[in-house]
Order: structure tokens, then C-alpha cells, then sequence
């Protein structure tokens, strides 16, 4: 089961401040110097970019292991696959899938979109609070490539991109966040309302429309222009080591003022969470959410063999169909994730 | 803690079709002659009464172990534990109490009510199916006291009550049932207003207002005139042999219309008592119920040293103070009683 995924390093193992932040994830949008943006390339002219980006790729140095996946040549469930691990996004694998492509490496940190908004988008993604360590991988890849590719730049605007508020450093950096005490609290919306006004946005774990699911938000800024990197960088670690703060100041709060209730609420997830025999997805992230907080405050005991991360990414249909080994029904895979959920809780 | 309440013999064991029936009653309605009725008694008239039955009942073989019990010397809440035990009436124990009293043996499987709505209310409570056994016993003390007691009877109506459906025979049979899977299918509703066209009454747990919690119901006949006691016990022994029958078959239909549901269901209902930390006592009788169908389907294992019918008694506000050793507030009760219940689930 786990095995199934233990090449993502960002599921696997809890990094810096993991008891809050899940992951953290730097991406760099680049384009090919007079090729038109993705939107404007027929199938053809598509084919020979991204041909010439994977050729470029395949040059580099056998230290990155990078492996290119065609999506052509891979299934819908793999693809589903991509997206569950945060390692392509909806956009890339949506149909009509013509030649786009994802590059990775063994451990799924960097992967490369080929073909999405932009020609490239350089993605590296790393357990816990590590932005600077992931833009620093993703600027030695990104200086590696520019050897061999000539990205669309210009001095005033810096690097083109499709979409005007990626153009300039083309970067956005992001962080997996989980925040169960400040939901439950209700802190949740002034927080989030504050740091919007510094042009930080803050989305559900899928993205727009999946807000508050399992308590789990993604915090990213948005300006590229105008700062460097590394500014932009260090502006969001300083941002999610504040929501940090809050996230334990109101776990704190929660224990002191109704230790029972929160006993009680995490207890209950643990107990259906262990003994129901369907679960949908919704239901499961909501009840991993609360048992994870349980873990946190060391009420209960931890996954077992496995992450907060892990489970929440494994009990997606994708993955679960594969840790089945085949297709599955919806009815089916609610099975499926309360048997495979029930696996890794330390019960008894 | 359960050595609270190990005299109550009706709790302590599950008696014949106890996978349904939790416990049989035999209750006969008696007065003296020439005494009004309760209602139209002043004190010192019913304390005279009372003195008078208690003489008899202390005169009685040693054999009936009876131990008389006036309420006035008792704390509300020993009082409330009566009602809890089904050894006494709500009415009996509603103030103001004045000359009431209670005679009970030693494992409270007679209860005679002295001062209800009639002088003298002599029960028979049995674990499981077992009205006959309760009925020849109910005999043999109305007999033993008849030959002490003057009681009103007529040639014509047979014994004389303070209500005109209790005269005749006096008598009320009862039994007290689990009715899980007729609830959870949908069909209670129908049987239960077939049983009405035959005379038959059901009701909730605790009387009216109490139905359908915990899917527990006492059915009972209420025609005591014009038909012997056998045969009227005979009756509704026939009655709750076809309400087992009809509880079992839906209970097999159950398991084999949707096997996965009923799996999910019970068990969540035994993770959550198994876990929570904050129960009322209406989700306690809820979720003991649902548990119960999975023990008597054989997907879960049995209580740890006790019976349903014990731990649906047990979390009553009277007992569980009892259990607690001191007075709960209804907070406190709802811990206590989280606490109580995960002492008797066998978990892992």
C-alpha cells in the first residue's frame, strides 16, 4: 500500500514545523523565445516544444534522475495520479490531451509541466516549511535548463509568461497548511481576510472551491513583479511561520478551554474513523483532519506508517484505485478508504 | 460498578429469546376492602393502610426475602433508582410523598408498589421471555398476601381497581423488547398498529413520550377483564413470540439486503462509544442499541461483564450517580457516563 507512493518525498515523511505545514511548493513559469504560449500551439507546433524541452531535459545532468511522462502515453488513473500528488495540475491533464508532458524525479520533489499555461512551469515541492531549500532546487534547474533553452526575457519585464501576474520573476511559492484549530475556532476567515490585504491568497487543498475541506488551505503570494525571488520567498516564510503561530496559539487555546470537548471531537473521528466500513472522501478527509489534531496534541497515538499527508492524498480516488490494484466503483472505493484507512491507525 | 446494581436480576442476565426480549412482567392491581382508593386518601388513612400491607407482607415465610421500603426514608435519588430498576412507577415516586412504599427481594425480581393508584401493585419482573414463570410467581404472593389481606373483589367484576381497565383480574402483562431491525426497516410502525387491533399497547422504554429510543419498547395486554390469567398471559406470550420472530427475520434480512451498511453502521456506533468522552444519555440508549444489534448478529463482540439491559440502566441520571458515588451535575453525568460505557465495550 504505502509503497505504492513511497517515491513522493512530500507525503512521506513530516518536515520543518510538519505539525502545521504539510508542504511547500515553489513553481517557476518559463517559455520558449518565439514559440506562442500553449493556448495558440496547434498539436503540431506542441509536439516540437515540447520535444525540445524533453531533449533538453534528457541532457541534464543523470544527478537530477529526471524521467519524462508523456501523458499521451500514460492512462486517465495515472494522470488522476499526477494531479492527487500535486505533481501536475488539473489544467495539464484535462482533455483534450494532446502533447503535454510532466517531468519528474525518483522522489517526486521537482517536477516539470510541459505545456500547461506556460511552456514550462518548474515545480519543486518539499514536506514541511521549506520554501527557501525549494526555490533553491528550483534555481539550480531552472539555471540548468536556461543552458540549454532560450526562455522568452525581457530587461524591463523580466521572464514573459502567458499570464500577466506571473510575468517578472515568474515564481509563486505556496505552502500546504493544516489549520484545524483556527477553523474550529472560527479564526480562520479574519486571518486569512488580513492576509489578503498583503496579496497573499489562501485556497483549499484542490485548489479554488475545495476551501476548508479537512481544514487544509494552500497560502501563496501572488506578486512576481517587482521583487526578487528571494524577497518573495522569505515575504511567505515569514507569512506561514505567522500562521504557524496562530495555528498553535489556538490549538493551546482549544486544550485549555474545553480539553474535554476537544477529547471528545477528536475521539469520535478516531472511533468512526477505525471502526466505519464506508467512508467517502469528503467525510474522511473531514474525520483525518480532526484525528491528525488529536496526533498533534498527543491525544492520540500516530498513523500508522504513514502521514497526515499520505492518508489525505491516498484516500483520493486516483491513488485509491491504485493501492486496489484496479478500477473501482464510488461505491467501492468508500470501502476501499475506510479498509485503508483503518490499516494505518494505530488502534488498541 | 456493576456490583451496584447485581441484585437486579432482570439486568443481570439475558433470559429466553433475550437476544429480544429483554425482560417479562407480571403486575396484579389490588385493594383493601373498605379502604378508598390512594386517591381519596389523606396521610394518616394511607399511613394506616401501609402499616397495615407492611405487617402482612413482614408476616409472610421468610422464603420471599422481602424488604420493605417506605419512601419518606429514602433519598430522591434512591427513589429515582426504583424508576430506573422498573421496581417503581414514576407516579409512585412523584411527590409529595407522603405514605408510599416499596417492597422488594432480595434480587428485586418482586417489587410490591404499596399507595399507587391502587393499594397495592404486586410485580414480577423476569430476564427475557418468561411471563408464565412471572405470572406463577405473581400468583403465589397475591395468594400468600390474600390470606393476610382483606381484598376487595366482587362476584361479578372480579378485583376491584382504582381504574376500570385494571379490574377484573388486576393483572397487566408485559414485556420489554429490542426491536433494532423492525425500527431500522420501517416495519415497527405497521406491526405495532396491528398489535393495537388485538388490545395490545406498546410503548417506549420509559412509558409514553419515551417511544422508539433505543428501539426499545414494552408491549403489554390491557383487557384484564373477561378472560382468565393464563390465558391473557398466554396471549401476550404468543404475541411477543411473533414479535421475536418478526425482529429476527428482519434482522436476517437485514444482514442479507445490505450486509456492508449494517457492518458500517454498528460500527460506528461502537467507535464512537468506544471513543467519545461527552454522551447523553439519548445518544448513549442510541448508539448501546445499535451495538447491540451487531452483538446479537455476531459482527461484534458481546459487553465486557454486562448485559444491554444493564448498561441501557446504568446510564439512567439515578444510576449513574449511584455508579459515581456522589451527585453529578447533567455536564458531569455525560462524562461519567462516557466513562462508565467504555468500561464495558470490548475494544481491540
Amino acid at each position: 500500500m504505502a509503497t505504492e507512493t513511497s517515491e513522493t518525498a512530500w507525503m512521506q515523511s513530516n518536515g520543518p514545523e510538519g505539525d502545521v505545514v504539510m508542504a511547500s511548493r515553489v513553481r517557476l513559469a518559463r517559455n520558449l523565445q518565439g514559440v506562442p504560449f500553449p493556448v495558440h500551439l496547434d498539436a503540431a507546433r506542441g509536439r516540437a516544444m515540447t520535444d525540445h524541452v524533453l531533449e533538453a531535459v534528457s541532457s541534464l545532468s543523470r544527478d537530477w534522475q529526471l524521467k519524462p511522462l508523456r501523458l499521451e502515453s500514460l492512462a486517465p488513473l495515472d494522470r488522476q495520479i499526477l494531479v492527487e500528488k500535486h505533481l501536475a495540475s488539473p489544467l495539464l491533464v484535462a482533455d483534450p490531451i494532446r502533447y503535454e508532458a510532466v517531468v519528474t524525479d525518483a522522489r517526486e520533489t521537482v517536477s516539470v509541466m510541459v505545456g500547461e499555461e506556460d511552456h514550462l512551469r518548474i515545480q519543486v515541492l518539499l514536506p514541511g516549511l521549506g520554501l527557501s531549500a525549494a526555490w533553491s532546487v528550483a534555481d539550480r534547474l531552472d539555471d540548468a535548463l536556461e543552458e540549454r533553452l532560450d526562455f522568452a526575457f525581457d530587461a524591463d519585464h523580466g521572464y514573459l509568461t502567458a499570464y500577466p501576474t506571473n510575468v517578472g520573476t515568474g515564481l509563486r511559492a505556496s505552502v500546504m497548511v493544516h489549520l484545524p484549530a483556527l477553523v474550529l475556532t472560527r479564526e480562520a476567515g479574519a486571518l486569512f481576510h488580513t492576509l489578503a490585504q498583503t496579496g497573499v491568497v489562501v485556497r483549499g487543498l484542490y485548489g479554488e472551491g475545495s476551501e476548508g475541506r479537512g481544514s487544509i488551505f494552500q497560502i501563496s503570494n501572488q506578486v512576481s513583479l517587482g521583487r526578487s525571488e528571494e524577497e518573495m520567498v522569505h515575504a511567505l516564510t515569514v507569512v506561514a511561520e505567522q500562521v504557524v503561530g496562530r495555528e498553535r496559539h489556538a490549538r493551546q487555546q482549544l486544550e485549555k478551554a474545553a480539553p474535554l470537548a476537544l477529547a471528545d471531537r477528536v475521539g469520535r473521528a478516531f472511533g468512526v474513523l477505525a471502526h466505519a466500513r464506508i467512508l467517502t472522501s469528503e467525510e474522511a478527509l473531514r474525520l483525518l483532519s480532526e484525528v491528525q489534531l488529536g496526533i498533534a496534541l498527543g491525544t492520540l497515538p500516530g498513523f500508522r506508517e504513514a502521514t497526515f499527508s499520505e492518508l489525505v492524498s491516498l484516500t483520493r480516488p486516483g491513488l485509491l484505485q491504485r493501492y486496489a490494484g484496479h478500477e473501482l466503483d464510488a461505491g467501492e472505493r468508500d470501502r476501499t478508504r475506510a479498509d485503508l484507512i483503518q490499516r494505518h491507525l494505530a488502534v488498541g
